[in-house]
């Protein structure tokens, strides 16, 4: 195990190797009917396309069978939240979707395309994406900014007759879910007793707060950078911290204010989705078997070497230490089965079946340093895939 | 060479074999860089893609060579004026779509996705394509409904940075202009002196008319369903015919009234994109060294062996006779040309270069019944490509 801050991957990959790696674009598309011949022009376009068409126009079903479409997953940012890079505007956020792409197709086996949106109004990226809708079968929402991500998303759900979910939110919060299942296991902990400090409030922070309350977490407190959410702070009035003014209503149940020290006190488990850094006197402060997801990317909230003073199982967003905490090891997945099921929502009990199939598969080898199985671990996203859709259907 | 109307390769090819092929669609994604190991996804994906996208929002130029949008060409419909189905809705465009996608990749090595409307207004389809432009670097319009067609390239090229072309008016004009740029080398005659008649005066009709008046036609008459266009009709004033009012005054000089019968008396060329049919006493009183186009697809406006009674060169868009007039010898090389120059428009003269390279192409072996090279001919578009690329930079 590496015991330093640095980016160990990063600095041993050449900028040149990484830019030369991007050059023309990651994706390309395949022509799965060969056009060799006359014979084939005449089955794949005219004149053998038009009794297609004409069949879909006559029973819209058949679009579902006999277009890529009903499969094809669109790859949506505004790029208003890329990586740790802030709002850098869409084309700078590509190449980041076409990494998605690429991982939905080698992971999940669905074809997507990124749609980058120039505007940053909710209201008119769902009308735009209404309108471009018969283009593709699902919705993946990449690196939208907080609180407008919660909007979006939900009038998208709203507006849209196919699965929608923003990846940054659910995606992570299924892998902390799964991730977290697991380590309360190592510790020997329940999940009804654990006393939970999240440390970022936007995308990732909520949907976190969100699948552990709804999984039998009762005691979350969420941090901001003004610090502890609770019900008596005078800010949350202002209408973009509607989403915090919710929870604050719904977490915190023992009022808790202050910072990280005051929440980390007791505290079973710190979950950092913040970039920010955690002092080690404050992690000092937690319970007996404490559990430290130091999620941040590339630097995570506090150095895994440091935190293990203190916690007994750690994880990190990164590859290069154990227990990486990954939406890869999610997303192709969920949107493989809500796809293959012809789910036209991502409801929250198939997010659950998802984290805890994920969890399940690192069950053989469980241990501190192994609480979710590798990103690149082939049986994920057909177990995956598998729970979910039983989770549509059930 | 086939004397039926019947159309023996539609016949010889099962329903059940055609959608046997579309079943599932055509199109995949491709991934170009291979997420194997955890270095590849440190490269492709995190860490390694921040490095790219800050350096595309440091400098926007990047963008062009490190995403695959700059040369993505959005193949877009509304699926008002599918192939000769009508308005059947954008859904059930798509096989059509996929098709044409298939088309630009097997023939132009360019990759392409597509874009499906659920809105028929040209300023809702301008404003959601500029919405989503840093999606892709081109748009190809296809099957949508005159004269809306008109109005909505128009705006589309004002309002993007990038190449816009209507296929169904610009690929059958550059086409048809290269067939007839051969056909009166094989009849002994010349541009300035011909009486043509275009049969049809929506999308194709206008953008052929247009291109050979460009290319020194001078005696041009268009037909729509009501007779030949001169200045003295009435319906002209019509909004809706404000295109065809506008050729009214730059066709027909010797202001011909009437139908097919008067416009074709002593006519040297008929050019049909009109879905009509064209009695054999009309054909018969065109002038010695006729040359006939009769480009409805599936069905000709004339069947060829009675058109070649009164015609010494006789064309259709069917692959099963020969002269086949086929968008596809066009739109590949057109794109890939303008996109390869870095060009932010596709210009007549960039048309007309095209025209020039593929009726180059059948100089060899020209003859009557080879005055275009096949759709297949896989010289055809690299040659098209070169000639726009010079047309671009000259």
């Amino acid at each position: 195990m590496t015991t330093s801050t640095d980016s160990p991957i990063q600095t041993q990959i050449s900028t040149q190797e990484i830019f030369a790696a991007h050059e023309g674009g990651k994706l390309s598309i395949g022509v799965d009917r060969p056009l060799a011949t006359k014979r084939d022009l005449s089955i794949a376009y005219t004149p053998g396309v038009a009794q297609v068409s004409r069949a879909i126009a006559e029973d819209p079903a058949l679009a579902r069978t006999h277009t890529w479409a009903s499969r094809l997953v669109a790859v949506v940012s505004d790029g208003t939240a890329v990586l740790g890079l802030g709002n850098i505007g869409a084309s700078a956020s590509l190449p980041v979707m076409e990494g998605k792409s690429a991982l939905f197709k080698t992971f999940g086996g669905l074809d997507s395309i990124p749609i980058l949106l120039n505007t940053t109004d909710v209201d008119e990226i769902v009308e735009t994406l209404v309108r471009i809708a018969p283009s593709f079968g699902a919705v993946n929402l990449e690196d939208v900014s907080a609180p407008r991500c919660f909007e979006l998303e939900a009038k998208l759900i709203e507006a849209l007759d196919m699965p929608v979910m923003h990846d940054d939110q659910h995606g992570t919060a299924v892998v902390v879910l799964a991730a977290l299942t697991n380590a309360v296991k190592v510790v020997g902990k329940e999940f009804a007793g654990l006393k939970t400090v999240i440390a970022g409030a936007g995308a990732a922070g909520i949907a976190i707060a969100e699948i552990l309350l709804a999984s039998g977490v009762e005691d979350v407190i969420l941090l901001d950078s003004k610090g502890a959410i609770h019900a008596g702070r005078q800010d949350l009035s202002e209408p973009r911290n509607a989403m915090k003014l919710e929870y604050a209503g719904r977490t915190n149940p023992r009022g808790v204010a202050g910072g990280t020290a005051e929440a980390l006190a007791g505290a079973d488990v710190f979950i950092g989705v913040s970039s920010s850094t955690v002092p080690e006197e404050h992690l000092a402060g937690m319970a007996e078997g404490a559990i430290v997801f130091a999620l941040s990317n590339p630097d995570p909230e506090v150095a895994p070497d440091v935190a293990r003073r203190h916690a007994a199982v750690v994880a990190t967003g990164r590859s290069d230490f154990p227990n990486q905490i990954n939406n890869v090891l999610a997303f192709p997945g969920i949107f493989r089965g809500a796809l293959d099921a012809g789910a036209r929502r991502i409801t929250p009990g198939m997010k659950r079946a998802a984290a805890a199939a994920i969890a399940d598969l690192a069950q053989d080898k469980l241990s501190a340093d192994y609480i979710v199985p590798s990103p690149l671990d082939p049986r994920v996203a057909p177990a995956v895939t598998a729970a979910v859709m039983d989770a549509a259907n059930g």
